[in-house]
C-alpha cells in the first residue's frame, strides 16, 4: 500500500512541479549535478551554523531575513563569497541608471571634483542631522565661494554652496568630523535599515525616503564627468559580479545633463554618447586582455516619468524614436524599448490606460521599438497599479518590470507563460520597499512554478546598498528547498534569452557565459562542502 | 482604436476574473448590488478618513495592517461596526476549542470558581512580571491551602497554591493591584502587539509565545464545571457575530478531564458528553425564542497532536472511530473529521508523510470518518511543511485547514479546484502568527482567482484577541478592491455547502442563511453611505 503510495506522491510532485524551468532542462551534465549538490549541502550547513545562532544587532536573524539587516551576516557565508558572488549572472534586466553605484563610490567622484559644492537648507546639528537633506551639485568656477568659506556647521554659515571637500573638512568634530559628514551624506543617498524597517515601514512611506535619495543624487549624477566615471564604474563593478550584459533604464525625463563648466546644459543626446563611448572603451579593453567573453555590452531602455500628460507622452516617444534611429546600437540591437516609470501606487503617478492612446498608435508606427513596461509593483488587488498588468500586456509588452502582483492573475500568467513575456523580479527592491517582508513571503516561487520565465534584477542597488547580482540571487537561493543552484543557472540563461540583443548577439552572449558557467561548475563541484 | 482596446481590455480583465466565487454567481439582487456599493463607498470614504489619518500609539496605519494593533481602530470603523459585524457569516469551520472564548472571560470564569488556584515559580516584580508565567489550575479541596494564605507578590511568598481570586486581591500594588494581576494574567493567555510584531517576530519565534498560552489557559479550561461554561460562552458568543454552524477541532491528545472534584480523571467520552449537552440546551433556548435560523448546531474534528509516534495514532484513530459510533451526532452528521495539528514547521512536528501507513489503513476502513489535515501553514517552499500539501490532498483531505502555502502548487490548485477541497484561510492568525505581514500580503486573493473555494476562519481567537469571524471578514474586506459584499456572502454561502453537514441539514441551514442573508442586505442597501 505504502509503494503505491509513495508512487503516487512522486508522480504528483513531478507534475507540480514539471513548468519550473529547473525541471524542463533534463540533460544536466554530472558537475552540474555534483555543484548542486555542494550547494545545498553548503546551504543546510550554514542554515544552522549562520542563521541559527544569534548575531550582534540584527534582531531576529533567518535565511532570507530582511537585506540591510542580513548584508553583514551575508558576506561572511561561504555561499555568498565561494559561490554565489562567483557566479557568472547572465544579463542584468532591470536596473536603473541612475541608481546603479555604490553610495560610497559615488561620495568619493563628487569629493574628488572640484566644482561639486554643497549647501545646506537649515541649521545642522546632531538634532537635525537626521532630517536635513544636502544639496550638492556641481557649480560653475564664477560662483565658487571665497577660499576662506566656512563650514557647514559653522555657527557663522549662512547656507552659501561650500566646495564638499571642504565641507567634509571643516564638518563639526561634535557632529563626527569627516566620518560624520561622510555618514550624514551617504544615509541621504541610501535607504538605511531604520528608514526601512521602523520609520517608514509600509509600502507607501518608504517611498518617500527612496524618491529623496534621487533627489540627493541625481544632480551630482547628471554631471559630464561624474556621469561618465559613474558609468564606468557601474559596468566594471558589474562585470566583477559576473553579469556579462547589461540593459540598463535611463530617464529622459530632466531635459538636459550639465556639461564639464557647470552651465552649459546638453542635450541628452550628449548622454547617448557617453554611453556609447563608455561602453566601447570598456569592450576594448577587455577585448586587450582576451576576456571578451565577460561583457556582450549594454543597451537602454528609454524611460520618462509617469507622471507627463498624455501630450507629453507623444514628444517623448518621437525622442525615443529619433534616438533610435541615431543609436541603433544603444536603444538597441534587435532594439531595446520604451518604458514609464514611478511608484505605481503613488497619488501622483498615472496608470498606463491614461497613456494607452499614445502608446497604442506608436506601437503601429514603431513595432521596432518595444515596450518593457513596469507593472503591478504593488500589493494592491484591484488598485490602479495591480490593473496596469492588463495594460502592459494588452500593449504588447515584452518583459514586465516587478510585475509583482501578477501571481493574482491566473489569465494573465497563463498569457506570460504562453507568450514568454519574462519577469523582471527584483527580490531586495521588494523587500527593502516593503512590498514583501523577507524573502521567503515572496511570490517568486508561484511565478517560477507557473512556467512563468524570470529574470532576477537589482533595480536600483545603489539606494538599496546591493551592488551587483549576487546578493538579489544569495537571497533567492537560501529562501527555498526547491530552488538550487541549477536553477539560478537556468535564470542566468533566461536572462539572455529574454534579453532584446538580437539574435546572433544573443547566441554569443550565450556561448560565452555557457564557457563560463562550465568552468564554474567544475570549480564548485570539486568543493568540499 | 481606443474603443477596440477598452473592449478587448474589459474582456481580459473578465476572463481573468472568470473562476472567482463572487463572478460564478450572476444572479445578484438589486437590493444585493446596492449594497455592495454602499459598502465600496464607505470604504473609500475610511481608506482617507480612518485609514488616512495618523492615530496615536499606532505606528503606520493603513487598511489591512497588524491587526493587533489595529483592532482599536477597527472597532470605531462604519464598516466593521454598522456592516460586518452584523453579518451573516455561516459557518466556523477552523477553530480550535480550547482557543475560542475571549481571555478575559475566561479569566473571569476562573476567577468566579473557588477550585482554581495559582501559584508562581519565581519571585514576581517589575522586572520578572514580563516573563515569568502563571500557573493556574483548580485543586481538591483538601489540598486549599489555610484561609490566612499569603498573596504571590508577598516576600515571604514561597510558591504555594493560593486561590486565583485571592492573589488578585493581593496583589501588590506597586505592581498597580487587582487590574496589574489581570494585565499580566492576560497577557500570559494572549499574544500581545509587543510580542508578535518585536519580541518574537518571526514565524519560528512567535510559537514559542503561541504555545505558551496554551500551557497556561488549558489546565483552567480542562475542568468540567469551567468546560461547561467555556463552551457555552464560545457557541452564545459566536452566535452573537453571525455565526450559525461550527466545526470545531478539538484536542484528545490529553487522555482525560478533570471531574468537579478538581481530582479524578474523567475519560474524553465525558468531553463528548458535554458537547452534546451544551449544543442541545443552546438549540433548545433559541427554539422556545423562535431563533432556530440563527444555529445549525455544532460538530467536532477529532485532532492529536502531530508530535506522537504512528502507533500512537493508531489508537486515536481507532478512539475516533468508537466515538463516531456512540456520539454520531457530534463527530458526524454525514460525519466529522480527524485531524492531525502542532507547528509544522516546528523540529519536533512530524510530517504527514511519516503517518501515511496508519492513515491509509484507517481511511479504507472508515471510508466514513474524513480527514480534515492542517497542512501548508508556513512560508517554506519544499520543506517538510509544504509537502504535507502533497500528503494531505493524496490522502484524500475533504478541507485543508491553512494551505497557506498552496499558492504555490499550480497541479494541487487545480486538484483543489477540481475536487472541491476548500481552503480554511485564517487571515489573522496567519498575520499574528508571522506567515503575512499585512492583510495586503496575504495569497487569499491567489487562492480566489483560482477559483478554489474559501472558508474565512479565526483558528484561535483567544489568542489573537479576534474573537468571532467579523474580524477576519473585515481584514478581507478593506485588503482588495475586487473583494467585496457580495464576495465575503459567498464565502459565507461556501462555509456552509463545503461544512460536514448532511445534505439535508445542510440545504436546512442554507436556507436559513439565505433569509438572514435578505434581510441583511435589504438593511446595508438602505444605508446612507
Amino acid at each position: 500500500m505504502l509503494t503505491d503510495y509513495l508512487q503516487r506522491r512522486e508522480k504528483l510532485i513531478t507534475e507540480d512541479r514539471a513548468l519550473r524551468i529547473d525541471r524542463i532542462r533534463a540533460n544536466y551534465t554530472p558537475s552540474e549535478l555534483k555543484a548542486d549538490e555542494v550547494v545545498r549541502s553548503i546551504r543546510a550547513r550554514e542554515a544552522i551554523t549562520v542563521w541559527g545562532i544569534n548575531h550582534d544587532h540584527v534582531p531576529h536573524q533567518y535565511p532570507g531575513m530582511e537585506f540591510l539587516n542580513a548584508k553583514d551576516i551575508i558576506l561572511w557565508t561561504d555561499l555568498y563569497s565561494k559561490i554565489v558572488s562567483k557566479m557568472p549572472k547572465g544579463g542584468l534586466l532591470h536596473v536603473h541608471q541612475n541608481a546603479s553605484v555604490e553610495a560610497r563610490t559615488l561620495l568619493d567622484l563628487a569629493l574628488s571634483h572640484p566644482a561639486i559644492h554643497i549647501r545646506v537648507p537649515g541649521l545642522l546639528d546632531a538634532a537635525s542631522l537626521e532630517t536635513v537633506l544636502p544639496i550638492i551639485q556641481p557649480i560653475p568656477v564664477e560662483q565658487y565661494p571665497a577660499a576662506d568659506v566656512i563650514g557647514i556647521t559653522d555657527v557663522l554659515y549662512t547656507g552659501g554652496w561650500v566646495p564638499i571637500m571642504k565641507a567634509r573638512e571643516l564638518f563639526d568634530h561634535a557632529l563626527g568630523g569627516p566620518a560624520g559628514f561622510d555618514k550624514w551624506v551617504l544615509s541621504a543617498f541610501m535607504i538605511n535599515p531604520s528608514d526601512a524597517y521602523d520609520k517608514y515601514n509600509t509600502p507607501m512611506k518608504i517611498w518617500l525616503k527612496f524618491g529623496s535619495t534621487f533627489g540627493v543624487t541625481d544632480p551630482i549624477i547628471r554631471f559630464v564627468p561624474i556621469q561618465k566615471e559613474y558609468l564606468r564604474r557601474f559596468i566594471l563593478s558589474s562585470i566583477d559580479d559576473g553579469i556579462s550584459y547589461i540593459e540598463v533604464r535611463t530617464s529622459f525625463f530632466k531635459k538636459y545633463i550639465l556639461a564639464e563648466d557647470a552651465k552649459t546644459k546638453l542635450e541628452l543626446r550628449e548622454l547617448l554618447l557617453i554611453f556609447r563611448e563608455v561602453t566601447n572603451e570598456i569592450k576594448a579593453e577587455l577585448k586587450a586582455k582576451g576576456r571578451e567573453d565577460d561583457f556582450a555590452g549594454m543597451k537602454i531602455i528609454y524611460n520618462t516619468l509617469r507622471i507627463i500628460s498624455p501630450e507629453e507622452l507623444e514628444s517623448e516617444l518621437e525622442q525615443c524614436s529619433r534616438f533610435k534611429q541615431e543609436f541603433p546600437d544603444l536603444i538597441a540591437g534587435k532594439s531595446c524599448g520604451f518604458d514609464l516609470v514611478g511608484h505605481e501606487d503613488g497619488a501622483e503617478c498615472k496608470p498606463l490606460i491614461d497613456y494607452a492612446e499614445p502608446l497604442l498608435r506608436f506601437t503601429s508606427q514603431h513595432p521596432d521599438i518595444p515596450f518593457i513596461f513596469h507593472a503591478g509593483e504593488t500589493l494592491g488587488d484591484g488598485t490602479a497599479a495591480d490593473m496596469n498588468l492588463y495594460d502592459a500586456i494588452l500593449l504588447g509588452t515584452k518583459r514586465i518590470g516587478h510585475g509583482f502582483s501578477l501571481v493574482k492573475h491566473p489569465k494573465l500568467m497563463q498569457i506570460c507563460r504562453e507568450k514568454k513575456i519574462a519577469i523582471e523580479v527584483c527580490p531586495i527592491s521588494n523587500e527593502v520597499l516593503r512590498l514583501t517582508s523577507s524573502m521567503p513571503m515572496h511570490p517568486l516561487p508561484i511565478i517560477m512554478n507557473q512556467g512563468i520565465p524570470v529574470v532576477l534584477s537589482s533595480d536600483d542597488p545603489a539606494m538599496f546598498n546591493s551592488m551587483g547580482l549576487s546578493f538579489d540571487f544569495f537571497q533567492v537561493l537560501v529562501a527555498s528547498e526547491v530552488t538550487g543552484l541549477l536553477t539560478l543557472g537556468q535564470m542566468a540563461r533566461d536572462s539572455i534569452t529574454y534579453s532584446m540583443l538580437d539574435e546572433r548577439s544573443k547566441c554569443a552572449a550565450m556561448d560565452a557565459w555557457e564557457r563560463r558557467w562550465a568552468i564554474f561548475v567544475e570549480e564548485v563541484a570539486a568543493m568540499d562542502p
